[in-house]
């Protein structure tokens, strides 16, 4: 990759998470925000049916949609499904308007800070986002771990460069002044590097970066039936990204016990207490504390 | 009304509010929690659909399905009308099993702390809210305003005793432990102070309650399409029940412009920010606060 020509932005890609969708309704009233002298950027609303209802979704959660099977799968016809296959449409399938860097906005009700979430090592992602961690250090990086891009089902999947961001806490179907210019300005530094990227001159940064990679998910204290019957434990509330020992409380049961983190060592917790996760049976990612060289 | 014979506690009025919906679930699972000496308690899941979606309700807003003359009107027959009607005949049309007093469960993303909030002035519901704010400062109590009884929409309306309390700040569709555990001990304190009433022995309080009274909704900057094209200003983010002036800033548009508030007066804010007030045109409510006799 020697050049980007052109840049998706997507919001909306959950339409409750307001912050994206307002943003890139911000980007296409205010286009000079996001014009660089050497790409297009474009911007997308992923799911228009679920942003004008408030909701994740209609049907089904639409990052969860793009696993490359699916796509190509003429049974699979729910509104999700078909909308994944019109962004595939108009961002891989497209000639010469096809996008080579995908930014894939996001928000969580957890304490996720400006998260970077990447679904690949490219070098020039791993770049990107050692970069925007210099400048922000509320920015974090977490990586996913899938055994080969045939197993990402999220928008990101469609290209090799790019990632999600995934800001909070915020709640469902708010915005928050706060939290929405953080993530406009990331996005602004983001096109500032691509547009110096494409000049040969790559702004300098640490050689290293400190990465949140992706172990294991827990889910919340549930009774046969499926109901749960705890909480996150107070002392876990907010901690997103604190080391989390072998010991320490972890859940707190409706009748007041402490369930603690029974793991043989050190974790770092990420997406503690997300709302949307309830329904997927997560109430934490549980993520190894790496530094690497890039 | 010299004796309380069947209090309710309703919770998930609206399906996406986990604390009182989960709170009543713990408290049909551990009934010594809320059982009484001199009265009966009794539970109610009052939208069970909309709480199994996760959403504040499936067809229209339930705690708006209570006015008089919707619960006899036969021709509203949405799930909510018809939940409302299968409401009112649980806790009113129900002979010796009528409640006589109704605590409404509800969560708010703005930071409401713990509300009380009143439907009517009945001198019970004053003083009860009088001890609950002096048992704990995090209480506060706002009153609403409607014309008559019959212009009420709430669950609330079913009955002169009783009114709700609004717990925040907290996401929709999650549970947060230490706002479930402060709202399970007023619950409790509730329970008690109405067990004291029954034996004649009411617990000494305060003569006078801080009462904030509904004076009118305000909605967010809008284009003359609808959309919206501002957020809550960072200043006033999170500051419900504090002294808002005129001149102060009230919203922060896209492009950074700020508007203040023109108002004549100083008013007290709540509800900044409730996410489920978005598609009410309803930015925030303003209040008037008055210090009263009891």
């Amino acid at each position: 990759m020697n050049q980007i020509n052109r840049v998706a932005i997507v919001g909306g890609t959950h339409g409750n998470e307001f912050t994206g969708a307002y943003l890139i309704q911000k980007f296409a009233q205010f286009p000079d925000l996001i014009t660089r002298s050497n790409f297009k950027t474009v911007t997308l609303l992923a799911n228009p049916h679920a942003f004008a209802a408030g909701r994740r979704y209609v049907e089904k959660d639409l990052n969860r949609c793009f696993l490359k099977q699916d796509l190509q799968d003429p049974t699979l016809n729910s509104y999700e499904d078909l909308q994944a296959k019109l962004i595939q449409d108009t961002l891989v399938s497209n000639g010469e308007k096809q996008a080579d860097f995908i930014l894939d906005l996001h928000s969580s009700t957890a304490n996720m800070g400006l998260t970077i979430i990447l679904v690949n090592s490219h070098p020039l992602n791993l770049k990107l986002a050692a970069y925007l961690n210099q400048l922000n250090p509320l920015v974090r990086v977490y990586r996913c771990s899938f055994k080969s891009i045939a197993e990402n089902p999220f928008v990101n999947s469609l290209c090799e460069l790019g990632f999600a961001f995934e800001v909070g806490p915020i709640a469902q179907g708010l915005l928050k002044a706060t939290l929405f210019q953080q993530t406009e300005e990331l996005v602004r530094a983001l096109l500032d590097y691509l547009e110096q990227f494409n000049q040969g001159k790559i702004p300098s940064n640490n050689e290293t970066l400190i990465l949140y990679e992706h172990l294991s998910v827990v889910d919340y204290p549930k009774k046969p039936d499926g109901t749960i019957f705890g909480m996150i434990h107070p002392d876990l509330q907010d901690k997103d990204y604190q080391a989390l020992n072998p010991g320490d409380p972890i859940f707190i049961t409706f009748d007041d016990k402490t369930i603690v983190y029974e793991g043989a060592s050190t974790v770092w917790p990420i997406f503690i207490n997300e709302a949307a996760y309830y329904e997927k049976g997560i109430a934490m990612c549980l993520t190894q504390r790496r530094q690497i060289n890039i």
